[in-house]
């Protein structure tokens, strides 16, 4: 086994990334930061831009290297970040150390990964059997309309297939390890209408007040109980959150009434399903429901992927990761559908917000962590 | 019986009443018109005004004359009108005869009305025993605050009584005659509020979701039967008139949601117990409730009043008038604690409209129609 860099190489690589202006959607010299990291050690990169104003364009990086016949470990994450806003201590892309921590947007979130797993690629002997890739978007904080989705057509289209992916997201929760993601739930957002005749409140029987048929509508939906949760999942969960009417007359009868829900569901559920529920509630009162499914549930169940990354956790950290699906949606959902997918990163005590910053110490035990994983991926059989 | 003034007077004095502007709140010109009508009548006429800015200065006119020891008959009206907006045919203001019809703002609700009871009075007999007066403010068609309440404090002041009234609001709806108003609901609006906690909807157990609870409020309130209705009133009704939670983020939960009803109810409820009720309701879900009670019902029961004015009407026009408790609210709610009161009045197919008419031989019947009510008036026995 070769030690080709050291690992306090990942404050310099780091600084590198933050140096980089990437507010989402992302191109241009963060990229080629990027590639001028992993050339050097091996790797082919295929860098490629899609989409147009607003949600575009969009970069994205492909790079994969394969020394001979063994598993595929992809590594997935993002160089885009959201906006800095006003009111940090130093400029958000002039990254700095004070104290034990390193300053910048994307700290955490996720350029702080992406240099960690790139330092412990140069540490990794290179002589280890498989493929490693890095799945890079700059469309991950916004629409991801042109990112992952398009990253993984053009994997398709190299016919690279990974057997094990992890995805670089800030799961942390209070120390480097304390938390894993296993999966994520699925999102969608409901619009339900009903319709009336609008009139006066003295002539009831001349109008047709939709309100009491919202009510009816949100009352049956508040009553659902989708599921109980599972063993890995937490119960879906409906919330109603916004009724509008938009009659500013007291004595008149609206002619319109809408509401807003968000359910958040675990994989006893897919969006279709439940929109086709919802709608199916709506209408016994003459609703129509309009919807937008912005993920579907995922679930990597407990084993191999996730031991290997709780191993590697343990081993440096000596935490016992918890392996959990709350919390929002991730590229993690459009992964996977190729392979088994864990998340696994830095502390989100600070994403998106003013003054991100990360541990100089999880950035160095970050890179072992991710040194341990992919040594042990690529020592799995294939397909395991 | 001496016939003092010809029935025609009607359409001058109608015309003369039209030519003056008094949208609401209204002073001046159309009540010096109104006075040197009544003055040359014996009629000793108290005008006087209240209030600021917006809703006043208003304008009120009391008149009252006495032959004699009697009952006293009163009618009470109004000389502001709605405002004439754009698109007439001919000046709002600049009454015209086209056709059969009148034309001009307030030609039936109600200055034509004002006018046949003063061309009513000029065909008196002027030795009826008793007290007529009229009761007109400037101030029914906005809030009222200024209008009828300090006419009758100011009978109060002046020891002026009145065993019966009518309104000459209008209230016939295909032919003059058709309706009589003997009661009306009252009205009350509600603003419901329920305040929660703001949140992220992946993160729900850290928020509170008010909308479950106001849409449980508002089912509630949607099952109430308040009554059946009785012999004279429909049922009372509740309308859901808006619902607003203003939140445009679909990953939020929202921290406040309110609701408002309207609710018009007969003589089994008064505004405060129907207040107090839907309270309760409220408080249960933590909920709490503001309420303007805009007007409280009122019923003259069939009965010498309504036999007085329902025969003037069959002895003029034939018709059997409906005796009706329908439709939005009118001062006799106020009048009504003072004496039994009936409102009658002009065709209401106009009302509130572009190009707003009356039919000529309308005016003319109404005239004999107001001087058999008044002529009988006079006869009943004090207190009838």
């Amino acid at each position: 086994m070769t030690m080709t860099r050291a690992n306090d190489d990942v404050v310099a690589l780091a600084r590198q990334l933050l140096a980089c202006p990437s507010v989402t959607p992302a191109t241009g010299a963060v990229f080629a930061a990027l590639e001028d990291m992993l050339v050097p050690l091996g790797f082919t990169v295929d860098r490629f831009v899609v989409g147009e104003a607003p949600d575009g364009p969009v970069e994205n990086l492909l790079a994969w290297r394969t020394t001979g016949a063994g598993p595929h470990f992809a590594f997935a994450g993002h160089l885009d970040v959201v906006p800095p806003g006003p009111g940090w201590t130093s400029d958000p892309f002039a990254p700095e150390i004070r104290g034990d921590l390193l300053y910048g947007r994307g700290a955490v979130d996720m350029k702080g990964s992406i240099a960690a797993f790139v330092a412990a690629l140069g540490t990794l002997s290179d002589d280890l059997p498989g493929t490693i890739s890095l799945i890079i978007t700059g469309d991950e904080e916004g629409p991801a309309v042109y990112g992952t989705l398009a990253l993984m057509e053009r994997m398709a289209a190299r016919e690279l297939r990974p057997d094990l992916c992890v995805v670089g997201e800030p799961t942390s929760s209070t120390r480097l390890g304390d938390v894993v993601k296993i999966g994520r739930r699925g999102s969608v957002n409901m619009w339900i209408s009903v319709a009336g005749t609008q009139g006066h409140v003295a002539y009831p029987h001349l109008a047709d007040n939709p309100v009491p048929r919202l009510v009816r509508i949100l009352a049956a939906i508040d009553a659902l109980v989708l599921d109980e949760g599972t063993d890995w999942f937490q119960p879906s969960n409906i919330e109603i959150t916004d009724m509008e009417v938009g009659n500013p007359t007291t004595n008149v009868i609206p002619g319109a009434a809408n509401a807003r829900i968000s359910i958040r569901f675990n994989d006893q559920h897919s969006g279709a399903s439940l929109v086709e529920r919802i709608s199916a509630i709506a209408a016994v009162e003459g609703g129509t429901v309009m919807a937008k499914i912005s993920g579907e549930p995922f679930l990597t169940a407990p084993g191999t992927l996730s031991n290997l990354v709780s191993g590697a956790i343990r081993q440096v950290t000596g935490l016992e990761a918890e392996l959990s699906t709350t919390g929002g949606t991730s590229d993690a959902r459009f992964l996977s559908r190729l392979c088994p997918v864990v998340e696994f990163g830095l502390n989100n005590a600070t994403m998106h917000k003013l003054d991100e910053a990360v541990a100089v110490q999880d950035l160095r035990d970050l890179v072992e962590i991710y040194r341990l994983i992919v040594e042990r991926a690529l020592g799995q059989p294939v397909g395991a």
